[in-house]
This record gives structure tokens, C-alpha cells and sequence, in this order.
């Protein structure tokens, strides 16, 4: 058994306490992040509060014993200040209201001396299929990585949205293809699942697409469409 | 039963005539678009060649009965030069030797008169679950939209996929947020399921990721991320 307190009341803290509380080998308790002083030591300590909060919680709670570790892909592991730290980051993107399996999603994990690494494997095993071991440096490039392929990427959705609506097209036309395109790189590498007129320099095609976008659509076509055919 | 011939021998071309052969309603032949002068006249002619080549392919066989169409998203329904013509285009990103689920894949059905439209979206209904009346116009800004969700978000993939190999991180860790993302629009629009460092203006976590990129990462980061905050 594992006994575990995560502090925080946002989505991340939610989402894990469900999770937790359905894995038999894991006792959990939530709690606000403010007043966790006179609680009871516990194996783990998950900070799950605001990147910009995570230091200090870490300060006001430094007198808790077991493992010390945040939820966040962008704060490096040294923000916990107390001995025995680490690292539970669930890589995805996790709205509210909105149902989670953690089943699938990918925990990238990172602790301070490597005991610590198996205890906090374990608690991931208990509700997740896959853990990675990543440091702080990765895990800083891989949450930028996210970015381009969830929040640029949505956008791009949005855009795409923006011109059906515009010409009075239903945008469900396109989430076939939208699925597809996500799925395809999990065979192929997204070098050769490349296609198009900027991939194929079909100069005409992309004169006439130009043609009927904004100038913000149209500086970000050039600039994708540029940067395919550099590559 | 409705008797087709289908010109050409590319991805789409094949993957139809796969397909079709599976239907029970539908009688279906395979012919290179070269020389199809001989064959008996059928209810439809596909002409599924290259976009270029679709106005001379219906030219050189304007002799035939039948309705003639073409299968491409960005060529008019006047690239056909017969009386009885039309618009038969799967929107989709089709892959050599990928297995094809036609069932999913919607068409995008236009004709010059309303009865063909019957036969056409019959012929459809033959292989796929949703058909769509798009006119050409339509038809060219729904191609648009479909290089921003397919050819540019593609690229975006191979930007996250160049930071994991450069910083030795395995891409797989991304599939199931790629996989959310294109999910996710289909229940909440993309405006609303935005997230990240640009929508929240988090400006030093922008300024972190950007001295991480090289040029031309920085410069689509920048962009997108300007694009975000205008909208």
C-alpha cells in the first residue's frame, strides 16, 4: 500500500485523486494546498498547484518526510526544496469536466536518488500503462514539443474552422481527416506521412489558397508551407 | 446495380475500385485513363487522375454516356466537359499500400443536375456512411481548411518529432496527446479548447521555449503564438 496526500484543488490534483482513489494498492486524501501542516506523514506528497505556487508550497510543507514531487512539465525538480524530490508529470492535456483514462496517458518521472524512482514508478504503474524516465532538461524540451503538437496544432483547427464557417461548410467534414492525420505518425514518421502543395511545390495551388485567406492566414501558410519545403 | 468504369491507376483511383468490388450493388472496372475509348458506355465514369490531367481525360472520352466525374477537391465541375457531370471527392489523405476504411470518409458530392445527384450519392451511400452536397466553391475553401488540419498540422508533428530526436526524448510519448487534441474538437470548437503558454500570456514560459528553438522553429512559434493572441 502506498499512501499518498496531493495537494491542490485544480484539474491535475482532481483527476489524479479519481484515479487514486480507484487503484486498490493506493490510499489517498486531497487537500488544499494552504493548510496541509497537521496532516499525517504519507510515502508520497504530490504538489499539484501552479507552477508559479510550487516553490512555495514546497517551503511551507519542507518538514513533511517521504517523497516530495510536482505535477508540472515546465518547473524544474529542484523547486521542491526538501531532500527527497521528484517529478509525476502526466504528459496531456486535461480540461475540466472532461473525463480522463490515465490509462493512456504517458507519465514522465524523475526523482532525486533512485529508490525514490521505483516508489514513484509504482504509484504511476498503479493507474498508467507507460512511465518514462525523464530529467529536467528533456522534460523542459518535450513540453515544447507539446505545445506545437496540442496548443499551435488546435490552432490550426481553429483556423480551418474559421474558414468553414466562413463559406458555410460543415467543419465535421473534416474530423475524419483531422483523426487521421493524428493517427498516421504512429506508424509512419511525420517526415514521410508528409503531403501537399508546399510538399509537392504546387505553385499554382498555393497561389490560388492564398488568394482566398486573411493576412493572418496567409502569413502563417507561407511561413508552413516555407518551412515544409526547407526540410 | 450501377455500373461504373474507373479511369486511372493512383491511390485513389485503386483504393475506390477496392472498394467498390466489395458492393454488392455496384458492377465496377478498372481502366488506365489512356486509352478507355472502347468500353462499353456504364451509369458512371470516375475519373480519378491527376488534377491536371482531368480536363483533357474528359475530353479525350466526351463521346460517353453516363455521368462523367472527377474525384479531386480543388479541380470546378467544369474541368468535365460533358452535359451529365459531377463531383464524386473522398476528403482524405490517401497513403500507398495504407489500408482504406471508405466506411469513415466523407464525400463531397456536386453534379450539374439534381437526378445525377440521386445516382451519385448512391453510389456513395454503396461505400461510405456521410455525403456531403459541397459546390465547387465550397469545395476549393474545404481543401484550404483540409492543408491547415492535414499538411500544416503534419509539419507541426515534425517540428515536436525534430526536439525529441535532438534532445534524445522518444515521440511516442506524444501520440496520446496528439490523439486528444484531434479528439477533442470534435465535442468542444477549437476556439474553445485552446490552451497553453500563448493563450494564457504566460510571457516568460514563451520566452524559455523560444531560446530553446532554432530560426525557423522560432519563427512559426512566434507567429502562431501572435495568431493565438489576436483572436
Amino acid at each position: 500500500m502506498i499512501s499518498v496526500v496531493i495537494l491542490g484543488n485544480g484539474n491535475v490534483a482532481t483527476h489524479l485523486y479519481n484515479a487514486f482513489s480507484k487503484a486498490s494498492a493506493i490510499a489517498v486524501i486531497q487537500l488544499n494546498s494552504r493548510n496541509p501542516k497537521n496532516i499525517t506523514n504519507t510515502d508520497v506528497t504530490i504538489i499539484a498547484v501552479s507552477d508559479d505556487a510550487i516553490q512555495q508550497v514546497s517551503q511551507s510543507i519542507s518538514n513533511r518526510k517521504g517523497l516530495l514531487v510536482h505535477t508540472s512539465g515546465a518547473v524544474d525538480i529542484n523547486a521542491i526544496v526538501t531532500e527527497r524530490k521528484g517529478v509525476f508529470y502526466p504528459l496531456q492535456s486535461f480540461t475540466k469536466n472532461a473525463k480522463i483514462d490515465f490509462n493512456n496517458i504517458p507519465f514522465c518521472l524523475e526523482t532525486s536518488n533512485s529508490d525514490d524512482y521505483h516508489l514513484l514508478e509504482k504509484l504511476a504503474k498503479s493507474i498508467a500503462k507507460n512511465s518514462y524516465q525523464i530529467n529536467s532538461e528533456q522534460r523542459k524540451k518535450l513540453h515544447i514539443a507539446a505545445v506545437f503538437v496540442n496548443n499551435f496544432t488546435n490552432h490550426l483547427y481553429k483556423i480551418a474552422n474559421d474558414i468553414c464557417i466562413k463559406n458555410n461548410v460543415p467543419f465535421e467534414i473534416l474530423y475524419p481527416l483531422i483523426e487521421e492525420t493524428a493517427k498516421k505518425v504512429q506508424s509512419i514518421s511525420p517526415e514521410d506521412a508528409q503531403t501537399g502543395p508546399a510538399k509537392r511545390n504546387d505553385v499554382q495551388t498555393i497561389k490560388n489558397q492564398l488568394e482566398n485567406l486573411n493576412l493572418q492566414q496567409q502569413k502563417i501558410y507561407q511561413l508552413l508551407t516555407k518551412s515544409i519545403q526547407e526540410n
